[in-house]
């Protein structure tokens, strides 16, 4: 059986469990809902995983901790693009690509969305430059390898949001963008995996990123310069991509960086990514390495 | 128990079998062996992985296919040192780097030793320009995160071979150094994981790397830019290596891209690696993609 929108938590009823299902409010901005300690009810599924969630049942559990919608086991090796929107490529002074242009992140730097911190790493810190940069995912149904553009859309589960979270001063120093960008807890993603059948054209979809309610990122994500089918079939060249394998698709203008004066996250900022409709808003608290 | 030297293989007696052992003639080239069709005998381990061996047994069996010493699920996402040998870097015409510089490969290019080929996907046939890399590759054994210089080794499994097999038109066109080194197949491991135990200084050891019997690549790990404490070092800042991580260690000079004129590897082709005393020979066949 199949999803709208799927979750992945720790119920109330018992804290050694995971669980997968689909929230009872089929309009419920489950990430805002959370982050606002409201109670959130959700119809599981029997099964334990989003590539194969079984039969829904009607039986209900609180969430007590959202986890991202999909694990490290099952993302494995994390597929980014960067510089994929205009606006963001003039900010940052980089000329737009004349093909996607693909870094990688470990699968250790996946996170679970809030409460879970992102804990700004030493090494980050002392150059104070740790930067968000909001994203949509595209989530990979089954394995594929060489896809066309025109097929590439039936290789795709669904969508989420992710902060794509940089190191700006190691990303430039060397062009570091698999270090600068692998850190722990460098990829936090949900609050909800939104199934293809309720997003058959992701370019209708929208973005924005809060930084403490301050919006610093608004955009169409028909603002991309390569499209989520050209992404698919250019990763898939040559190489397999797992069922379960993640696409951060590029992000658009507005990050810290590119701001003058440059502004980075510190110790408590907290940064939103909210993709409208369907997916809701993925908020992460930040944290100084102790 | 730990091991000296580590092959994963399909066992002669049981095709449907992967089993982990010694090589009861602890000085043979097992590389070359399995190249040459001579019978490798083995003593078997009773656990499945070099992570976790369990106990050596006097029960012998014979390699019928040789496997990289770890799987894609072991090895997860693949760590890579780019320019860390001053000769190779000359050669390529970069400025050696100021600190070590990561490119990632996804786990999906992990590839077995001899007779498994590797692919020369299209995309990288149409451009012409495949490419090896002999390499030095360190396991490491537990989790590690923030690890100093001088511990890092005491986080080292074992060592052994790999070829960094790359597309230099697309690593080229946009600095792509993830996407031209990801392919299926780009990541060839093996012939055996040697201990630490008996490699306590790994800057001791030798590589060569031959195309067809030519040798292309010949250097000592002392010409290595950054030491191996260094790298896993700076790998493990503010991110977790989790056991099983592989992470090579750059290439010397000698790559095709850097001969007059360019030389690339083509349909048929043989490149073996070939790090002494203790790893051995690494072979690869080259095959175009169907």
């Amino acid at each position: 059986m199949s999803f709208n929108r799927l979750v992945r938590f720790v119920p109330a009823s018992d804290s050694k469990a995971v669980l997968i299902g689909e929230p009872v409010d089929a309009e419920l901005d489950v990430g805002l809902a959370i982050r606002k300690g409201d109670e959130v009810e959700v119809k599981v599924f029997s099964g334990k995983s989003a590539l194969n969630p079984g039969s829904l049942s009607d039986k209900t559990e609180k969430i007590a901790r959202l986890l991202s919608p999909l694990s490290q086991e099952e993302v494995g090796t994390i597929r980014c693009i960067g510089l994929n929107y205009k606006r963001h490529a003039e900010e940052v002074k980089m000329d737009a690509p004349s093909e996607p242009v693909i870094f990688l992140k470990p699968a250790t730097s996946l996170a679970d969305p809030y409460p879970a911190p992102t804990v700004i790493p030493k090494h980050t810190k002392s150059t104070d430059t740790a930067d968000y940069e909001s994203e949509l995912v595209v989530v990979i149904s089954k394995p594929c390898k060489n896809v066309s553009e025109s097929e590439a859309l039936d290789y795709v589960l669904g969508y989420t949001a992710a902060n794509d979270v940089s190191s700006r001063a190691a990303q430039f120093s060397q062009s570091q963008w698999c270090y600068s960008k692998g850190f722990d807890g460098a990829c936090p993603i949900g609050p909800v995996l939104a199934s293809s059948n309720l997003i058959p054209d992701p370019s209708k979809l929208h973005i924005k990123g809060s930084k403490n309610g301050n919006v610093m990122q608004d955009s169409g994500i028909d603002d991309l310069i390569f499209s989520i089918p050209r992404l698919i079939s250019f990763c898939s060249q040559g190489t397999t991509l797992p069922a379960g394998t993640i696409i951060l698709t590029g992000t658009p203008a507005g990050v810290g960086v590119g701001k003058d004066p440059k502004e980075f996250l510190r110790d408590g900022d907290e940064f939103s990514v909210q993709v409208h409709p369907h997916i809701g808003t993925l908020t992460t608290v930040f944290e100084d390495e102790k």
